[in-house]
């Protein structure tokens, strides 16, 4: 490989997976599924069965110690993962997806876009044998608090959320400036034609053609909606911008 | 219909979506694919296309007040909408997959589970005009504070976290009783064989034989690794089980 100027290289997503046939899946179809086509990213599957053990390629046993389920092999997921890490870009994340993980946020995939690219683990089962993840130092990554049955769509949407942030992905009709955690709060209610459905107008300042206060109507609901639903995201704006959470605003 | 047992209805999932061919994807595979061809749950998608205006069956429009991206028409989503909750079993949640949503975790999960099914709204662009939702009063949900191209992968995190909690999807090789969330807990660290990896072996404590230890080391494993990891789990955690979150144990 030459030492072609960084971008040159296509962001390049790899996914050790026991269902390579689930991917690219939604990924393949519209803005993710274009910029896949276009060259500006690239996905590949390694599929841990090939490493399986025995003639029924065996890829997990028994939990040690007894209880339900079956856990991935640590030999085995070792040769997927030695095999996967040596095709991978170099400075490229090693990522577990897994409910115990770091939950996976806006700024977590930002990140992940301006690297050169990402490996991806999807589980299986009761999960991977803990030996590997200490061995290899993976990162464990979780979508939230709630369980798959695999980490398969967990990977897509970590890619997907990714993949629309690296350049030229999103065209000029789209971007990325006024929606959700962009600047920390949720985004403002939209509307579009027709003026009026089933009684309801749309809000007469988005007609008014006054920008400034179209903008300032935007985040004043911006606010308000983020106040109501999420204290958290609240508080954290609040601190950033040097104002008072419970300040009584004409919201 | 007949007024036949609650238990002889399969649950049943409605996607309204603009990529109807994206639906099973990974739902169509392993654990969820069997249930779904054993007929435990069913899966139904509505293309939004068919309801879109004139000869190219448009279905968004530009913002209201300007700004960048499109938004899915009212118009056009409340005939989709009408389409759906025809077809929905009386008492399905109506849920629009969005960043601006309460939090999917696995409590809701297992409350979806308990419902007949669940009608869900993809957003695509820039989302929905605002009078769609109040009007039908959809409860927003979200997967998690990152922004993806289109509801579509979270409809499916969604379904599959909710269709492995409906009664006969597990085998009986499977239990939901150990992993995360279950009891408020990570989970705790898994191994299996071989006994001893690149000169790391499997815990002692593990191949002892002992169940009442093996039971307290786990459950010592999972506390530990949920107080450093997750301190808002492990303060609910105490808080449930009467005990001091910053409390010196032997973890």
């Amino acid at each position: 490989m030459t030492d072609s100027p960084r971008l040159a290289r296509a962001w390049r997503a790899q996914v050790i997976t026991l269902l390579p046939q689930a991917f690219p899946g939604v990924l393949g179809e519209s803005l993710t599924g274009r910029a896949l086509k276009d060259g500006l990213w690239q996905l590949d599957t390694v599929d841990l069965r090939r490493f399986g053990e025995g003639k029924h390629r065996n890829v997990d046993d028994t939990p040690a110690g007894g209880g339900a389920g079956m856990v991935l092999r640590a030999d085995v997921m070792g040769q997927a993962l030695d095999h996967a890490l040596q095709n991978a870009p170099k400075g490229a994340p090693l990522i577990y997806l897994s409910p115990r993980g770091r939950r996976f946020d806006q700024a977590m995939a930002r990140q992940l876009s301006q690297a050169p690219g990402v490996t991806l683990i999807c589980g299986r089962f009761e999960g991977l044998d803990e030996r590997v993840i200490e061995h290899y130092g993976i990162q464990e990554v979780s979508l939230g608090d709630f369980v798959l049955t695999g980490g398969e769509i967990a990977a897509q949407a970590l890619i997907d959320a990714t993949v629309r942030l690296i350049p030229r992905v999103l065209g000029n009709q789209e971007s990325t400036e006024e929606e959700s955690f962009s600047d920390g709060l949720l985004e403002h209610p939209q509307y579009t034609r027709p003026a009026t459905w089933k009684g309801l107008p749309i809000p007469e300042i988005l007609l008014s053609g006054h920008h400034g206060n179209i903008t300032d109507w935007r985040r004043t609901q911006a606010e308000r909606l983020t106040k109501e639903r999420r204290p958290d995201l609240w508080r954290a704006y609040c601190a950033a911008h040097g104002r008072d959470p419970d300040e009584d605003q004409e919201l």
